[in-house]
């Protein structure tokens, strides 16, 4: 059972704002912040590690239009576009999905990065590991 | 002066990771989490609101490689996919990024969302503002 699957399936109720043959985007029962978006495949996949090609091509395309008009609509100047992949990311639903999530003055949103510092040898070290 | 147009014109050096005609990916100076990879589009655009349609797919595409590819290469279970687009959101650099996190136990990264109490009828008031 994936509540992502049944939300689809129409056998869970959404508040859907957008829906295509590949993608279906509703507002997250959350609402982290107001008009705080989700945008799933309809097809289950569980993460970004097992999306396909052609899916995720289509998901960001209509991550950026559904992000255009969330700025227009509610009249917001800033989003983050999320995805957690993996439960360390906190991802808490096993089927990929991207938060669309506006941004207003002292909404209670943190996102906060730390930093840690590397040798030159050790950026060369990286690159070496994950270059495509 | 844009920070990532110099670094895509090779004015201002960078640990590169992948780059093709659209976009270029390198690691990010702060390594908020050891792996910590920006993913930027060659041609300047400020933020999701403005990227076109092409860009968005390929570089979405490429995001998904190149999550995979430093999943295993670091051999890491999670990954965040984040977008700031605007400056309430936290971006600094106004060239659209993607930033790829790997995760670790007990890395410094926070992303803490809270909630907000929506009755049924501000649901639906929402959607019929923002739905596509």
């Amino acid at each position: 059972m994936c509540l992502f699957c049944e939300i689809k399936n129409g056998n869970i109720p959404s508040y859907k704002i957008y829906e295509d043959d590949v993608c279906l985007a509703f507002l997250d029962i959350s609402q982290a912040t107001i008009g705080h978006t989700l945008i799933i495949p309809k097809k289950h996949f569980d993460d970004i590690f097992s999306l396909d090609e052609e899916t995720a091509k289509h998901i960001f395309d209509i991550t950026r239009k559904i992000s255009k008009n969330i700025k227009e609509k509610l009249n917001v100047s800033a989003v983050n576009i999320l995805n957690n992949s993996g439960e360390l990311a906190g991802q808490t639903i096993k089927h990929f999905h991207i938060h669309v999530i506006p941004r207003y003055e002292n909404d209670n949103l943190k996102i906060e990065f730390s930093s840690n510092k590397l040798s030159p040898e050790q950026f060369t070290d990286l690159v070496n590991k994950i270059k495509l």
